[in-house]
């Protein structure tokens, strides 16, 4: 009798479901849903229209539920799945994906008199607008000698768990006020389907500065960084952190109704979306680099020791797979960087022509680009759209290309933007290497992966190591429901260990992208240059970047 | 009883006539007409269709002709004006725009056995693929310690006459043996026009390293630079060369049949377009700069003091009006520029709002850029699309953008875009007053002052100096016509002297733009960021933009 798992994926901008059969990872059926209100840049999707600040990415709560009810009945609808063979069901979600709620859970940003309040609000991972609050979080760490401060790369993001709840503080002391609890989307979640508040290991080791041997940071250390904030984590937060791959509770009677499956099916503990895919991707051990390619990218390698590498996000013990430390690293803008070059800077004469022939933009474009050998654009770019995250850890560094002439064309700036991710990458991995931490082959995942032999042999060529590719259409969704299958249990008919569900469910396709010798030989000239470039004007010696943040920042202010 | 002149302005893409009254420059009709082969950059206009080089620019010389033909007999019978009350024609010319021919003026380009040789062909202004023949002529220079170089900036361009001789010479040297005379194309249709070969001053002292004073460099100088070139003056051009203002000849019967006007009518010597500019934009005293904006921008100052300026493209005594020494610098892409980005990086969106509107694309992006104020698109580009005239001289720069993020929109790019052409004219005015050659007030003239008043608000804010505009919105050939009416002279009606005729038929328009206190505030901050990454990419530094062209260039050749 087959036996099945769901596993639900939050991305940026939709939720999707898969169903899995236990036994082989076969893929019976998904289904996606697009959040109504996707990320809120703008304004607040409410009456008054609330306007945002600049570097400000909000979502709406109530979009997550909507994706178990759009997504749960459909999938088993389509595979002729019987809710009683549905053993266990994970998510996994981007992260720090963070929101301030009411002690049993409701969000602030339903209650009517926070609703016109932006941080009552869910705080998606690329909301970059607390990039002060991690100044003073790193500031007051180097100051008070933080032993945590050199784990997560020296620096921490404007993104994590503490920058968003500082800046709460900051901003809107009355919303931090009646917050009665701080959580990851990803854990309120978990609490929607079960009941059960849980903390998963994975958001509070990368993102709230969280470890197995130490906890927290002190009490003094808060208080140091606010006095009303020194009570954090006993307050709002919990010191009860769940392991990976712990059954978080069963669904309640609510949660059945809305997804269509038995109430009390086992939950998995939360888990993020780049973590999960790395046994989804079948690498249970040290030495393959999973990346996950989306509109961003994660970076995720395991090691057998713990090393120090400065400006990665951060390595946690057992915070991908037990038993190793789970090292990431991430670039902040990589689809994304090609969704922006195509809504703001082709031509016309393009999306006339991918019109005519049927083709996505992105498909075109990518047909164009392959027809250049590696250097023949000319250009060179800095793939910081959206700041840097490794290794830099700077939202507040800026895009840059050089090299445009007249000739230059649309597809020439589109493999540019392409190459610049791929030395991000590369500058990723060396910095990895020289620590210590092996990168001998890339497994990708994601829809860019998928999507993209051109940039996948571009990444082949410039870090000069083969990449493999997911079986998965859907990585992330499946590692969810191979935490689902070992929350489920072996004696369940599920597994007993993330090992044995990766050996009986992950897959690899049957491609390898092999680096070409002499496109990397170039590669390696123009990776020189654009490493000078990223210390030139990343690491302080010319601000510039930051200047025009500034200026840009005081005209939308009016200031000027 | 009404006297006329006629003046015929050559651009880069088309050639026009205007017809004025000499008595106060009243233009009674003009007309244009474009290039039958335009610049020839991909592949020459021929059966045999034979490809181009990167960086080459070719023209026609039969297209030059066809200018008189089409234009001249046009503005005749619009303006309703006999051709015996046209007392003068002057023509102006892009420079160094040059050719090789036989002893008698036929184009090489004409002959079969030559006309599929792109060395052959007339070499456009714009031409930039002398830049190793540049280099090699600025070497033997400093080498052999010529006096005449620091009068050019320290550095002459691939633009000009020797580099582009000395690149026949190199790469085909039959084309170099067989052409009997090499000559600015200015001249040639000076010579097509009157049965004379004359040889202009303006020319000469700009583009061919001749002064009053101490005429071309010596033969010793050529030797060095290559023993075939020992004697390319007495052989292949003229030691004669002819003042500003003085009568060429009159006009042969077939010229006449060409222009419908008189056997015998005045012709000017041959000028340049942004020389003969200057006095009709009403400028012939110092202190007032003169901008031609078009494709590129000419700046032309005059001085009553000789001063070496480096970086700029040189000065000349009565090169502009006799009696100063007349400053010439310029840069290389500025309404190419944005003709590249409507072209190469304008989305549909903007493209279609465009039509709907009726509106042309300049006009609505600079619409929606207008809105923003200085600073606001938090972007700064490095206007070296086509490379860096003046100050740096040197071709193989490239352009450099530097700040965008995912929020970044078409109009604020084309905002920094337009910034970057004024931060860099704000360089030759700084280097021009360093150096004691002021610069108090801007006369802009040409198309893109015209219809721009963004831009000139643009430039007046960032140079912090007012700027007017001229009368005449075809401001080159009305200056053209004051020269054919100083070749006819006092005594026929004319006049006598080019600052008579700048008093009588120049004006200027009755609107300033004046800078604006707040917005040069934060332009100079803009613009210390704008000259660091000048120096830093311009001076050495970081030669980037050059190992990318180099790759670039063995990419397209098939080398990699």
């Amino acid at each position: 009798m087959s036996r099945y798992a769901i596993g639900v994926d939050f991305g940026s901008e939709s939720g999707r479901a898969v169903v899995v059969d236990v036994a082989d990872g076969r893929q019976l059926a998904t289904a996606a849903w697009s959040y109504s209100n996707g990320v809120i840049d703008e304004r607040l999707p409410i009456e008054q229209a609330v306007p945002l600040k600049p570097d400000w990415a909000l979502q709406d709560p109530e979009d997550y539920l909507r994706v178990f009810r759009e997504t749960v009945p459909a999938v088993l609808r389509q595979a002729g799945v019987d809710a009683e063979d549905v053993i266990g069901l994970g998510i996994d979600f981007t992260a720090c994906t963070m929101m301030p709620t009411l002690a049993d859970g409701t969000p602030l940003a339903l209650l009517p008199e926070y609703r016109a309040n932006p941080h009552a609000w869910v705080k998606l991972w690329k909301h970059h607008a607390a990039q002060p609050e991690a100044d003073r979080i790193n500031e007051t760490a180097e100051r008070t000698g933080q032993a945590w401060l050199p784990k997560y790369g020296g620096k921490i993001s404007s993104e994590w768990f503490f920058s968003k709840a500082l800046q709460i503080l900051d901003e809107a002391p009355d919303v931090y006020a009646r917050a009665d609890r701080l959580i990851e989307a990803a854990d309120w979640v978990i609490w929607r389907l079960t009941g059960v508040e849980t903390r998963n290991a994975t958001t509070a080791g990368y993102k709230a500065l969280w470890s197995k041997g130490e906890g927290f940071p002190d009490r003094g250390y808060f208080e140091a960084l606010d006095p009303r904030l020194a009570d954090v984590v006993d307050a709002k937060m919990s010191r009860e952190i769940s392991p990976t791959g712990d059954r978080a509770g069963g669904l309640t009677p609510e949660a059945a109704e809305w997804t269509g499956l038995r109430v009390g099916t086992a939950v998995a503990v939360a888990n993020v979306d780049a973590h999960v895919s790395v046994p989804a991707a079948t690498v249970t051990e040290p030495g393959r680099m999973v990346m996950i390619m989306g509109t961003s990218t994660c970076h995720m390698v395991l090691g057998e020791e713990e090393h120090l590498v400065p400006g990665i996000c951060g390595y946690v013990e057992d915070g991908i797979i037990p038993g190793y430390f789970g090292y990431e690293a991430g670039q902040s803008c990589v689809g994304d960087h090609f969704a922006w070059f195509t809504e703001h800077a082709v031509p016309e004469s393009y999306q006339v022509e991918a019109r005519q022939r049927g083709l996505d933009i992105h498909v075109l474009l990518q047909e164009q680009a392959g027809l250049l050998a590696p250097g023949e654009s000319g250009l060179l770019a800095l793939d910081w759209w959206n700041g840097n995250r490794s290794v830099l850890v700077d939202a507040e560094l800026g895009g840059l290309l050089v090299g445009a002439t007249l000739a230059t064309t649309a597809p020439e700036i589109y493999r540019a933007l392409i190459e610049a991710t791929a030395y991000g990458t590369r500058v990723i991995m060396e910095a990895l290497e020289t620590n210590g931490v092996p990168v001998n082959e890339v497994i990708a995942c994601g829809g860019l992966a998928d999507k993209s032999p051109l940039i996948m042999q571009i990444y082949a060529d410039v870090t000069g190591r083969p990449f493999r590719l997911s079986a998965s259409d859907q990585t992330p969704a499946l590692g969810s429901a191979m935490f689902g299958a070992v929350a489920a249990g072996a004696d369940a008919g599920g597994h007993a260990t993330i090992e044995d569900a990766a050996r009986a469910m992950a897959r690899l396709k049957d491609l390898t992208y092999e680096p070409n010798a002499e496109a990397t030989a170039v590669y390696d000239v123009l990776f020189r240059e654009y490493v000078r470039l990223h210390d030139y004007f990343g690491r302080g010696e010319n601000t510039v970047m930051k200047t025009l943040r500034g200026l840009r920042a005081r005209a939308k202010a009016g200031e000027v």
